[in-house]
């Protein structure tokens, strides 16, 4: 885990997976849906625009690995992407896994309804899977 | 307006603004809210992902284009991005200007409260300020 200075809300509500070459990669603790945070390591950031031109390029790239990793795992209907950051400032990319009974669809997540704990195991059995999708093809982007 | 296959929803819903290279830059009727909508010209595709990798980046690029035009335009207090189409699946990117004043802050602005009509002469107005911005910088990206 590449160490640098994250929102402790963040941090908090989220669980370490793996480090990208721009983002921290981490795991909502809520079981209500598969739900990814991206955070570029650039602790006094708030908009994707205040990202240097490269750097949005690889984010965008990471969305991208992300995404593909998150659908191959949860064989999901629908994924959402989305920077808000109306709560916490600190720059941040939600990727979260939908699916048609999921409590919240069709509307957004975000304040939809409580955080829901994982059972024992759950949550680290995703993360494992996650680490494993996003740890092949770690050649891709041009600082890996 | 360079013609294609866009969803009568999103049609209905929001009004031309300029085509960038990629996507068509439309304003949602809701005066609620400056937002943008982004729709990339490939009228089948559904995810961020179903792009090309050339296209993902050029999408990052308008995103970023598009919100520094509109962060300029409203003095924004932040910008929400978001891809959902959890209602419309048409490929389709959200950018937001958002104010702590907005009838949905600090919560996201989807299905939050009814679009609210435009007053005569404001919506265009705020699109040909958005077409002035866009227009000068035309040529970022590889196919401007």
């Amino acid at each position: 885990m590449i160490r640098f200075d994250l929102n402790p809300r963040l941090e908090g509500d989220s669980l370490h997976v793996t480090d990208l070459p721009l983002c921290a990669v981490r795991l909502m603790k809520d079981a209500n849906y598969p739900w990814v945070l991206l955070v570029p390591r650039h602790s006094d950031l708030i908009e994707i625009i205040d990202l240097s031109e490269e750097d949005r390029l690889q984010l965008m790239r990471e969305i991208a690995r992300v995404s593909e990793a998150l659908r191959a795992i949860t064989t999901c209907e629908k994924l959402n992407v989305g920077a808000l950051g109306n709560m916490v400032s600190q720059l941040h990319l939600h990727i979260i896994a939908r699916f048609h009974e999921d409590p919240a669809w069709p509307g957004p997540v975000w304040g939809a309804v409580p955080a829901k704990p994982y059972e024992p195991g759950v949550a680290e059995d995703l993360i494992n899977r996650l680490r494993a999708e996003l740890d092949t093809g770690q050649n891709t982007g041009p600082e890996a």
